[in-house]
């Protein structure tokens, strides 16, 4: 369960209301990079993995749990830079905002900026946050990625943190108010230390990489089919060796197009470039599939609970 | 900010896997009526009125706060009432479940039946719950009815209730598991406690219709037009003075369309039906006006602070 | 079946084209609280309470007709309001309305306004509405509350109402043209009439709450969970009789987090605060369950027809 | 504005209940190709012509009126498809549907199967219809196409009604209820006549193609790439004089990727296959440009007015 | 398979930076008439055609990896139009770019205009495109319209290729770059021929209407309901003979809700109009079924392969 | 440009027709881990970064083009495995499919197994692929993460080969025809040969992280706030040093809500478990932000192009 506590995680302030910016710091309430998106993310994968890894499970439900206290704090700032814009329209007769349309005082800054900027934001919310990005698009379960495989999960992670990470960088140019840089520079910060974190916990897991237990077909994991002829680049990606085990070496395919004909379609692809066989990589994907599947697997009956004051769960049937 | 205990807030079990249910039940994590979105909406409602209502603030924290707890409940239940699917999943080797797909063993029942019903279920989480409804459709922030005006929004709050609390009802049908029945009975019950909250801190507020300050067109506040002649109904709705103060009542325009050519488009529609005037109701609006705006009034300079850290928060510029 | 008049129900005018606030009215159209929104909502709920309640069906319909002829009024308005750019679009020849980007010329005001402030909206129609809110996002079914129960519909009615006058307060403070005033002010008003409407609808029903026939399980309708704990609020929707019937009243939990603990997950959680007990309970839930299955019970074979001119409707297999 | 009459368009009757065949038929009535799309799409597809082509604005208000009086008929449909789960729902204690899972009973086809069929139908509409697709998916404003020109709107409602009356005749396929293919029938029908009346309309506009005021660059008009070389087809769309007016005939590019590198990127192409000029074709442009503008052209002030009441509309300022 | 030529296929250039066209640009990138929808659609189409129609597969791919190149173009051009953002923001300090807001500075143009227009774009990928239309919200499968008849399919095209015209021709009105200018024509010219080739297949196909194999009800195809009375227009489209075969002519109902009386609902509607009966009708049914079905009928045991390496593909097991 | 050969990369063949695996198979299609969503997100990376770093241009682009070619042997298998479902749909007369419907015949789970998992599938393409995933929810823009830092869009992309990957897993496990099996296995290994050029590619950036230029707070870069207390776990993400450069470590903060309480919402944070000073920080910044900045930067006048036709590009103005 959560339990809520008034003072924000950081002592977020503003120094002026500044509606613009306010529109620009949606994007990380409720966009495809922001902090509900976080939150929601971790805090869906620890369901499938709290028997399995209940130590990844502890370490998401932290980071979940600081996501929802980083999206109050988003939430508070762009509350706090619209202050005055609710008071405003509240006080508003028919009308007598359109005569400052037309002129630049610094009033106009406050309400009519914002409803040409994102009417919708105004109409709707006159003053608060809205679930949506910058641009009035609401937020969607599609951010949200959980596979229910621990280290595919991690690497999603790894790879979410670091879009946050450069969207408050993009943001931190947009504001001078150094109170809103603070606690942008704090958020911005914390997804750097979140990405350590699930980079760590990943290596703990091993071994971490194919996801799942089916190992690649041996023709095709060290191939590179070049696709885009000409101009083209080699690198460690399609040259030498490749990242991994020893005794493996990248396949360059030159023309990607002859070879489709030349192997009948990849019938006739013969293995090449790595020391590996299929009956090696059966037994890897066996032991790994039965120990993957042990980690989760069905209790006996009466043990389906999930907090600590189940003594006895026999079902009451 | 938030703490996240790791006890449920109820002590939610199963008594077996069951993956068809567990399918259902995402239609209150993820879907329109869902946690999720109660959470949500109380969540963003309170930042706007936190500095005008602080003990709506606090109530609305409270029950959001409870949401994302009862979120977890859901979540939790529909991982317990999969518990197996994910094992069988990891365990097997290609193609191995279809065998099953032609037979009625009770495994079949775990990992087939969900394929069947909700294939994104499976191939996506395998296992965990998705940030989807029922049928695979995403979460969106539309769910979310968070307006400025908390008169608005404590109405929206009130129909939100009883949208999920009807849901919970018609899931009670589909389950005969005990464990589960209880949990469900915990969650839909809350949502009656809940509507009697937002009911009764609703009535604290007067006036507390219209919504906003601007008053209706005296001509048309206690109009009623048949658009749908033949077969008509009366009642309160239409008949005898409204359910608002005295001396008003209905006006009922029995044929809609003749009315339109006989008032030319409304023009030259008289006042019937009540007492009030243009010049009470302007005085209303503007002293409507004037209050509310006062309520939300931006602070002077220096004060634009969340937390009670802010001892003096005069802008550091 | 519907019949179009090719008048308008509110004779609706403008002074002169204003594609800015054209652009603001689509929130009207296409939005979350637009008419199309409540003109779908009420259309189909009618459906599911046509048997059951002929005079709510007649009453929803009579709203639904009058919603899909505001919504044309609003069209008309916004297509008004872009006289002129459609003109200023079909005569230009490539580039030259770039040419105004840079001065402020009157003319500068329509086109490239337009096009800046809602680029979709200028290059996909071009003049006439789009089913999209004020920034573009298209018009969703997610907006519509029907859940065939006529206690929970008309209070997502009474919501829906009061969302979409507050939508219409905040634009009128967004144009000074008293014809578009006289429009949206008519608009506003049937807003609070249909909301006047709809609760006196619902007050004919009884009991009408809880929505459905299952009550609440009695120790969890009356309590109130402080979840956000610290400037704690009072009010009655947490202290003394809450707003229902006599003899029961709110059980305040301090910690919400320690009555977990105390309470095992609420397995041992007391009845407290009020009378009714459980045998009382489900023998209202047995009667409501009757009563309304009854209401909406299958036909005799011969019967499933819509329209009067059914005489004798034996089904011909 | 609309009138509702309580007789649906075509008498539609079932002959019993089939709520499997009630979920295929939410295809034609939130679904991509439904009655809903079409009239929403004929109905904003009027506002804009209304000016220039009041015959063609009749003849859109004709058939959208049409539209949402079919979309009653699928909603009666799927009402009556449904009848009995409704009551069903609402007799259920807690669980007692659940029994009738594991059976082949009658009763059985009614709620459960709808329940694995469409979880979200249940448990959210309970006997109505929703603004979804047949499989949840809702309703979405990008179904519309409107453009604000005649010919393009006009060309899209062809592509549209060929659609619609294609899923029809798949619906056909999928019940054997001559009530309900009675029904289907009709609005198959009528989608075919819908079809001639567009082409019809729009063989009295000219020119007519291609829309808007500007023609191609004359090097690329006639044209054709081979893109996906191999097992190249000829036929009159690349081959001889298109279907377009005298002198002009396909030019057939072999190679696609050659020709590129020997045009340049294009800046080499020459002009072949047709005797029009820049001069000519320039010439059209302007004088359509002129003749369109001034189709749609701004009223003097005191015109902008929608119904026939505004005798004298000079605006009031 | 596709292989990528590292040429455009058009030589795209710029003259200067332009970041707000780059955002009116993005409308044929991710908008619902742009490049990647009709690329999709075609592609699409295309799989269901290759058995019964070879020659229009190879059509529908050429034009399908015509409008892929075409995608292209418009993102490269994209992304020289904010030459110039990507650098400044990836050069800003905190807050750097916000004195820049306050004045008239060419730099000025570049960010801070793109972060008033669209945040997300800015925020979000910084001078890259987005996979989304002009306004920020993403393209959606819901643009791609494929339906497994090919005479169906070919007027999607028809109507698809027509608005992308029309959105190209108002693009061109808002740059004055002529080398912008001569890729966006370049683009809209070969809509028009798209839209020729389409036709010109459409026109091989015979029968082409109605859509599959049923024929419409006699009682029907030919009737022009009145639904919107008064101001009515008269044309081929509902006066004379339609534009079909000989001996058919149009039925106008004059006052459509009387109609519905007088044939109860239609059902005394008799068949007027036209020279066909129900046995002619039911004979093309039956033909056209077959026809349609045996073009496309399924293959022997062991035939079920796509490319032609397959020389005996009898299935392994 | 593209081109497309008419041969697929790999023979995909399946052995007999299987709608409800054909239906699972969309998951890769349209859904949010499928080829559709690798292909438009490494195409659109391709943009941001081909002056910058244009190996990985090549990289990108030669990988999106075989994912385009994996996209099309998805659909072709999908289109394969539903051959005989067309002819099925093509051949009925009304009602015609409904007989089979009660029987276990054959041909049963061929059309109507899919109309009762698929509804969409059936009535809208009725035998080839939809730009959906397998519950027929639209594939979106949303999917597509392309952020304009290569460091953060190759973490993407290792993220979603992961994901890709073990939905492929989970696809081999419902099909046990061996030809469909060779297809998924060569696609699922090409998604591990991926992300090993993707992880190769990122290495060969130095710096790597943190994405773009400005460093962390160095009071919350190596902290880890234990926000769900009990139960808790230490392991390298939040004890030791961390995975990063010498000299650094985890500080642990035990209590998370004490914390703030302590350092009065951070203001008071020291800065532990680190050697790095703010002067040290500033400078890696401003030199990392002219590094990349000059990447990307402005090129003369004259040099907005694209392909290597333009000789001399100096705009033409």
């Amino acid at each position: 369960m959560f339990q809520h506590i008034k003072d924000l995680q950081f002592d977020a302030r503003v120094s002026r209301p500044d509606p613009r910016f306010a529109n620009l710091l949606l994007e990380q309430f409720g966009g495809g990079n922001g902090e509900l998106k976080a939150a929601m993310q971790y805090f869906v994968q620890a369901f499938g993995c709290r028997r399995a890894y209940p130590d990844k499970y502890d370490l998401l439900m932290d980071i979940a749990t600081e996501e929802f206290s980083h999206l109050e704090i988003v939430g508070a700032t762009i509350t706090m830079l619209l202050d005055g814009v609710n008071s405003e329209i509240k006080d508003a007769a028919e009308g007598n905002l359109v005569a400052q349309m037309g002129n630049g005082s610094a009033k106009k800054n406050h309400v009519i900026a914002m409803a040409m900027d994102n009417p919708k934001f105004l109409l709707e919310s006159a003053g608060g946050p809205l679930v949506t990005d910058s641009v009035g698009v609401p937020w969607t379960g599609v951010f949200v990625n959980s596979n229910g495989d621990l280290t595919v999960d991690l690497r999603s992670n790894i790879g979410a943190e670091t879009r946050a990470k450069i969207v408050y960088e993009r943001l931190l140019e947009f504001t001078d108010d150094p109170y809103v840089q603070d606690s942008l520079r704090f958020l911005m910060t914390r997804e750097i230390a979140h990405f350590q974190q699930f980079s760590a916990a990943l290596s703990t897991i091993e071994p971490n990489f194919p996801p799942g237990a089916m190992q690649g077909d041996l023709r095709f994991t060290h191939t590179y089919f070049n696709m885009s002829p000409s101009e083209d680049a080699r690198g460690p990606w399609n040259k030498g060796k490749g990242p991994w085990e020893a005794g493996e070496k990248w396949e360059y395919v030159e023309d990607a197009v002859a070879q489709v004909e030349e192997t009948k379609g990849q019938a006739d692809k013969a293995i090449e470039g790595h020391e590996r066989n299929e009956k090696t990589v059966h037994k890897i994907e066996r032991d790994l599939a039965k120990q993957r599947s042990a980690e989760v697997t069905t209790p006996k009956n009466g043990e389906f609970a999930w907090s600590r004051y189940t003594e006895s769960s026999a079902a009451n049937e």
